[in-house]
């Protein structure tokens, strides 16, 4: 069998050796001697693993003590209005929004059910294809918080800097980039993150969040969207998705110990993404990158072929050679490879001496205009 | 190694074939090629799984073509608040609740933050030891919905007759019993369920709903709490649980293919539990079974020992004999078997013969008392 490379966006590429762990604990967890699903979550081993993630997601990012770190369900769409409710919900406040892609666009509906916003910048009449500059973003003063997407998985925009205004709450969803790069916790009052992309499997959030804002939650919040019960009870006010916990549990121990935490997975990210780039760039317009250069996110590499038509063959070609998960999002067609974090350098080079094969085959002329000037092979 | 019996509340045992099929998975899921935490819940092999998951829950419950079936997230918690939203918020409608147990009481507050709710009856004073007769429940003829939960997995309490009235919405929240048994489901508008019972792994909630109620949610739900866009997207609106819901569906599988079906899997339950219950009546009060003996549930055993500082000793010997899980729920102490679809009559037996050796020695008058009546031993 070829060894698979898989570039799916999310649920995406997990490292091997979490896998095999996993694989093993779903017959037995050996402390426990029972088969991982089996366990209760009250269970003193299951405290010990949430606390475990807990303090491991405080050292990789450096988490201040006055921040909290939960667990919960229903992804980065439960907490686009759990983070509406916490700050708006029966108040006459206001939010800033920016809307910057697929998922920032996604979000404006549930947040505008809990109270009002504002849309301080939105890329969709130019097709999403950059990120605004500062000088762009006209900040509230009095606004109840600002609320970003740090990462737009669809069209590849990644922020490169940090996005907002003094004196204002910032929240951040970070679903495809948490825990790819350092982070300053300390200017966030918010962040959250589905597991999906660079954590574990799909089904549990993580929600990093400044101790002082539970004290002006709202009564009346659904549980699961408020979030001091689970702040209360270290994510197992309910039953938590126990399996998705320890997976990620044993992600952040192989960033720890296997790549040795997050300005070396930064380093490696940095080195995967611009290895794609690069070819798209001296690929004499073979390949198209969709995100303007400055915003080029370093998790998903959004890209067309010049002829659209032959983008359904390379999909077909790059499966049949163990490549997965090249299609681009439902919304905007065309090609993507997410590099998270799992996703190994030696899958991208894969990826890269598929890429120029494939370009030699179709279209040799442009090809060999590579060739001439020796940069990439 | 001891071979483990797991007698759990939930998460709770689980067929082991399903584990090994799981656990091969999570490696390498032959159709596609990956392992399945890297696959997207947007794939045509998913989109399989749940097409076959929903298909095979229609199958075993037989549920009607005018039902739907969804996977959610957010456990049953989440559920108490969507149905009372569904039904009342922004309206002057009241619903009918009966206070049953610790999940039912777990239950009200979400309901109330949505609107009113009416307590018809509720076993709080006499400790929750036993569940209401047709008589001791006045429905309301004008009530927007009757809830009631249908096994009280704390206490062990079931009921063994379908509640409510002609004329009004019927509820249930059968998180600890569905699919252990045949239910009417047309008598009912919504079912809900989270699978860390009888189904799969904690993270995944299913939802069997009537069509019709669809029209009347009202406008301004999160996302999260409106069933619309779940039953329009087949349970991908957003990121899905994929891992629970695949070992959802193995675990129908094994239910379809191992067990027969769910009128063959209540028989066996039947046994199982009687087996358990016969031992308490027979033991000269050693063991006294909590619930009273017309409700009691098929599916959690809650019991105490005469001697309350026993039951340390009958937790630790019991896991040292590899009978896990035995410890009651936090709330009320004492013991409890949990007896879900993947116990078997064998680990049931087990634990009979380990019960039975336990009194033996730590009261043997009132052991030897059973041995004259000849009917344990």
């Amino acid at each position: 069998m070829l060894r698979a490379h898989n570039f799916s966006a999310g649920p995406g590429e997990m490292p091997l050796s979490v896998l095999e762990a996993a694989s093993r604990a779903l017959l037995n967890v050996p402390e426990v001697g029972l088969p991982l699903l089996g366990i209760s979550h009250r269970s003193s081993w299951f405290k010990d693993v949430v606390a475990e993630a807990e303090q491991l997601v405080r050292e990789l990012l450096g988490v201040p003590k006055h921040y909290h770190i939960v667990f919960l369900q229903g992804g980065a769409t439960l907490q686009f209005s759990a983070v509406a409710a916490t700050f708006l919900r029966g108040t006459g406040f206001h939010a800033d929004y920016i809307q910057t892609g697929y998922w920032s666009e996604k979000c404006l509906p549930e947040a505008q059910k809990e109270g009002n916003i504002r849309i301080l910048w939105s890329g969709e009449n130019e097709g999403y294809i950059r990120l605004p500059s500062d000088s762009e973003l006209n900040f509230s003063e009095d606004a109840a918080y600002f609320h970003y997407i740090s990462n737009e998985t669809v069209e590849g925009l990644q922020f490169h800097r940090l996005v907002g205004r003094e004196g204002v709450r910032r929240v951040c969803d970070m679903s495809s980039d948490f825990l790819s790069q350092p982070v300053e916790v300390d200017k966030f009052d918010i962040i959250y993150a589905h597991a999906q992309k660079n954590l574990g499997p799909a089904g549990v959030t993580i929600v990093v969040l400044r101790d002082e804002l539970l004290a002006g939650i709202p009564e009346g919040l659904p549980a699961m969207m408020d979030y001091r019960p689970h702040v209360e009870m270290h994510s197992v006010f309910n039953t938590p998705p126990t399996f998705a916990i320890y997976v990620v549990l044993l992600t952040l121990r192989w960033l720890r110990d296997e790549i040795g935490g997050l300005t070396q997975m930064k380093r490696i990210n940095e080195s995967k993404a611009r290895l794609l780039y690069d070819l798209l760039d001296q690929s004499a317009g073979f390949y198209r990158g969709r995100a303007g250069k400055a915003d080029r996110s370093l998790m998903n590499v959004s890209f067309n072929l010049s002829t659209c038509g032959m983008e359904k063959d390379f999909l077909i070609k790059a499966e049949s050679q163990g490549l997965y998960g090249l299609e681009g999002h439902r919304s905007c067609g065309g090609l993507r490879a997410s590099l998270y974090n799992a996703v190994t350098l030696e899958s991208v080079e894969v990826l890269c001496d598929f890429m120029q094969k494939f370009q030699s085959e179709y279209a040799p002329s442009s090809a060999s205009k590579i060739d001439n000037t020796g940069a990439v092979r």
